[in-house]
């Protein structure tokens, strides 16, 4: 409670200064900005949309969107930055481990973890900091020259979960919407951040330019099936990671309400 | 704020009261309740981890479980009674709303929703708060002595939903887990709940009696498209309702932290 998320702090003074709260209640629960009568009314109605726009996100209900609604912008920056994202985080990849080590490992070594890199491996919190967290329209030029700089941290639950799967005998296979142009600067930031040992890094080729992420991540993971693999699970923060064909035994969503990879 | 929920009334309570609350945040996130030192430290670590399970439950990360954890019983009561469920439900119809206005309805009367009923349709929340919100383990024999009773209310959102979309020519499916001996008090409930003009009521008969519920509403969508129809819509509670094969071009899920079915 020494940081508590800023709607918070607000509904707190407000609540300790304004008597015309009480009377808030009755009002549509959805609400407009231009339809608010005060301020109160501002803060609490879009902290209550954007926590169900949030939840429409994560449950793909929302499907296809470019930025994140405008009065969003500080409910996101709170979530990515205080205890939420990361206690997500952490309970996304407890149910990870919880299946992964349900699962019996074969022993020809042809049980596979899939997971995806950006906001799944790697936190690029950093960059979108400087965009509004997700507030602005996506900028490639802009994305690459992060990419370039190969100093992105890692989610530190997928570290964890990583290094487990990893301990237990699964082969891992990183499958990331980056171009193989990225090769070099992903890998090296993967060891920046502390991940070792995958058994493949796959990235989109000539031949997958143009193609929509779920189906390019679909024909990837369907080629490990065909080389024998069983994808025992599969951990990314887009919906495009975990949907298609040849999913996996099990996927596990990873929060990100700052953009949308179709 | 008249009535806000439970934890945060205590949070803001104990933040009043309380010169050790400063000093909390600096405790693990995730913490059981026996590791925890006050009461302040449970009711946040709680609010914390059950938000958290929350949405592992909602985007189907948590995977079968039976019942809610005991830890959540508050998050779960707060939740369901309070604006969070009619919000979070009210933005799962209004993306609905707007993939269903962006089909072009065809004039061959072939342009499906499927809906679910119970949590979908129908609120059953009345013979859950009796049962402390699905913290006790299934009991077929008194769910089916609620059935029987008809009395259900709808879900307002999903009845506004269901009308706006019957209004725009889709033909409507209900599939439900139901079985065939409660067909007559699940149309008499949904009638009484408001829906009216379905052009079928699917339920579980004898031949279904075993299978998963994702199988049984997986096949009987391909019947559908065996018939001809575009299932362009799917709306359910429960990731069963949604997932497997013949899947609809746009699913929807509904929140329901209360009870999971595989």
């Amino acid at each position: 409670m020494a940081s508590p998320p800023l709607s918070l702090s607000l509904s707190i003074i407000f609540l300790l200064l304004s008597p015309l709260i009480s009377s808030a209640s009755s009002q549509p629960i959805i609400r407009l900005p231009t339809e608010t009568t005060n301020r109160k009314s501002t803060v609490d109605g879009d902290d209550l949309y954007c926590s169900s726009w949030h939840l429409a996100v994560e449950t793909n209900n929302a499907g296809s969107w470019k930025t994140i609604p405008t009065r969003c912008r500080s409910y996101v920056q709170d979530y990515m930055t205080g205890q939420r994202y990361t206690s997500d985080s952490e309970i996304a990849a407890n149910f990870s481990l919880a299946h992964a080590s349900s699962v019996e490992i074969g022993r020809d070594g042809k049980d596979a973890w899939v997971f995806d890199v950006d906001e799944t491996l790697l936190s690029n919190l950093k960059y979108y900091e400087d965009r509004g967290f997700g507030s602005e329209i996506f900028d490639e030029d802009s994305f690459n020259a992060w990419v370039d700089l190969a100093v992105a941290p890692a989610i530190p639950a997928s570290l964890k979960l990583y290094n487990e799967v990893k301990q237990m005998g699964f082969k891992i296979f990183l499958l990331t919407g980056r171009s193989e142009s990225q090769r070099n600067v992903t890998a090296k930031n993967l060891l920046f951040a502390g991940y070792t040992g995958w058994e493949r890094l796959i990235l989109r080729g000539h031949s997958d330019e143009g193609t929509k992420a779920t189906a390019y991540k679909s024909e990837r993971r369907s080629e490990l099936l065909d080389e024998g693999y069983r994808i025992q699970g599969n951990s990314g923060d887009q919906w495009s990671d975990l949907q298609g064909f040849a999913v996996a035994k099990r996927s596990f969503k990873l929060p990100n309400p700052m953009y949308y990879i179709a």
